[in-house]
């Protein structure tokens, strides 16, 4: 059985939406749990959910989710860990000082094999600092890249790398590029995904040295990566491409402009449908239609960035993740280890 | 009188709608023109508004719009131009072998005092460089940059630059936010613009090497510029400040993925409503609403960008432009005119 070690104590609503998440998770997926950090806080979101018989999950537009739960079917394992890396921690030294940390702790039972997959939604910095030193880099890579999934109006897109690295060399973005091709084919079920850069303009001699460069190296090895050329940010979300490969710092801001636009865009819409009575019918009445589309776009359905080239998997979930989020980003490390990404990525550079 | 140069041939709707949207502007804002390019095509164009009395603008979600035009007021000079720059072309080279191209000769007209501006919505490259050739740079900057203007819940933002260089330093950064900022103050009317980096994080110590130099040299200028710090993609258009400054490459990419966001984010919406038959109707009584929103949202009410940093006033307007954006360009142009804003920006410098 796939067990995935969380950290009950990463996260805007840590302990006790994470633990819940997991929870849902391990009953829903049928995963075993090795809930990390401290055990009474930890034990007391357990009692709660087992006494109640059902856990709450607040996510999903505020609205609540009662789901029942036999407690006696799940395979729990509780670690603990006495101490919280907090967000905005300078993550080197809180890495080293900290080893009794519950992220720290998380990465130690993966590499000890107790364990086969971290969901991590505490400091992101954190999160990464501790799977590169506790886990070591994959065979081939230089360094790791986050790689986020993204919803178009058909098959989810990929992003790598979506932050871990903001000086990013040629070399590193063609790592990039096969981890990520090896992360939507066998993660995500794309058949000979396609593979971009992300640049501003689509013919070759584009953009800056960096992409300019990176499309070279990638087209001289178009017999094994299927690349499709440069991509514009207009063009991210219009499936002309099934993995998008970037800088980290590129990355990060392409993906938070798009956060910071859907949520401007759905500003305007209840604001524009409140501006008048028949406005806010035509607005009440349409609820179910846009919920509909709010979540098809919700990160909380992926549940998590992965961060590829460690000798693990470890799940990023964003810091604001509740109950149905983590739910999905254990769903997330368990379809990872069971595809055997890292295996697969290992193989590439063996061949 | 302020006077407008228009390269009447580039864009994809050159020149009918280049032309019709000079007239319209010409008319409503009383300024006058000089239309560049193929003196016979332009004719045919001005001839067919005289004829008929009215022109014609095909933009604003497809619906066509009559402009009546009283062509006996219109102060119209016609500059001929028998070459085109295409979509593509290099750009280097086209602007040194066609000196008789309508971009070129367009920005001549502004060198040589004949007209106050430029307005220009064929290839960017070739617009940038003969402005940066035929003008020159203003005291004090180094690299012209481009200047966008983007519309958010309240007041509108500048990115600056939005794709002009992609290999930016921390003092070319320094200088795009002061160009921002005087724009921001006297183009649009903002007091004491706030100016952010665009960063990957929050704090002083994140991001790439160029973010973190930026924001060191910010800092030390805080008497003269108000700047705020670091602001993530997310907040691009939260209104937490007024300009956003960043490099080339990544300002592009943050507003072509702006773009297709909200053009994937609409055909969602679209898609869901016509999923059903109540949602159709809903649609379909829903639209004057939606019509507003995307009124608000669009690009043409900005009718395009500023090249800041030359010795001159260059409006960058998007390639799919119609009369209704050309209208809008040829009035920032104006507005960019006699604010003065270059004498400005050339005053920072002198003090």
């Amino acid at each position: 059985m796939t067990r995935i070690a969380v950290d009950a104590m990463g996260g805007d609503h840590a302990p006790y939406e994470i633990v819940a998440g997991a929870v849902w998770a391990a009953q829903e997926y049928g995963v075993g749990l090795e809930l990390v950090g401290k055990v009474d806080e930890i034990q007391n979101v357990l009692d709660d959910v087992k006494n109640k018989g059902f856990l709450t999950d607040k996510g999903r537009a505020g609205r609540k989710h009662r789901i029942k739960i036999d407690y006696t079917k799940l395979d729990l394992k509780l670690t603990p860990a006495s101490e919280v890396i907090e967000m905005g921690e300078a993550v080197g030294q809180a890495i080293r000082k900290k080893k009794d940390s519950s992220i720290v702790k998380s990465v130690e039972a993966v590499a000890t094999g107790s364990s086969d997959a971290v969901v991590a939604a505490g400091s992101t910095g954190a999160a990464m600092a501790s799977s590169l030193f506790g886990l070591g880099r994959l065979p081939g890579i230089d360094r790791p890249a986050i790689a986020a999934t993204l919803p178009t109006m058909d098959k989810p897109i990929v992003v790598i790398d979506a932050g871990a690295n903001s000086n990013s060399t040629p070399e590193m973005l063609h790592q990039f590029a096969v981890m990520g091709a090896t992360f939507s084919k066998n993660v995500l079920g794309v058949e000979n995904p396609r593979i971009g850069v992300l640049n501003i303009g689509e013919e070759a001699g584009k953009g800056n040295e960096l992409a300019k460069n990176t499309f070279k190296l990638l087209e001289e090895c178009k017999d094994r990566i299927n690349f499709i050329g440069n991509i514009e940010g207009k063009e991210l979300y219009s499936n002309i491409c099934d993995v998008v490969v970037c800088d980290g710092f590129v990355g990060n801001v392409a993906l938070k402009v798009t956060e910071g636009t859907g949520s401007v865009l759905f500003k305007m819409i209840k604001h524009e449908f409140k501006s008048d009575f028949i406005g806010m019918i035509l607005g009440w009445l349409a609820k179910p239609f846009f919920r509909r589309i709010y979540s098809r776009i919700n990160y909380e359905e992926f549940g998590g960035a992965l961060l590829l080239g460690v000798k693990g998997i470890t799940i990023i979930s964003h810091g604001r993740s509740k109950a149905y989020a983590i739910k999905n980003a254990v769903r997330v490390a368990k379809e990872a280890v069971e595809s055997g990404v890292n295996e697969k990525i290992a193989k590439f550079y063996e061949e």
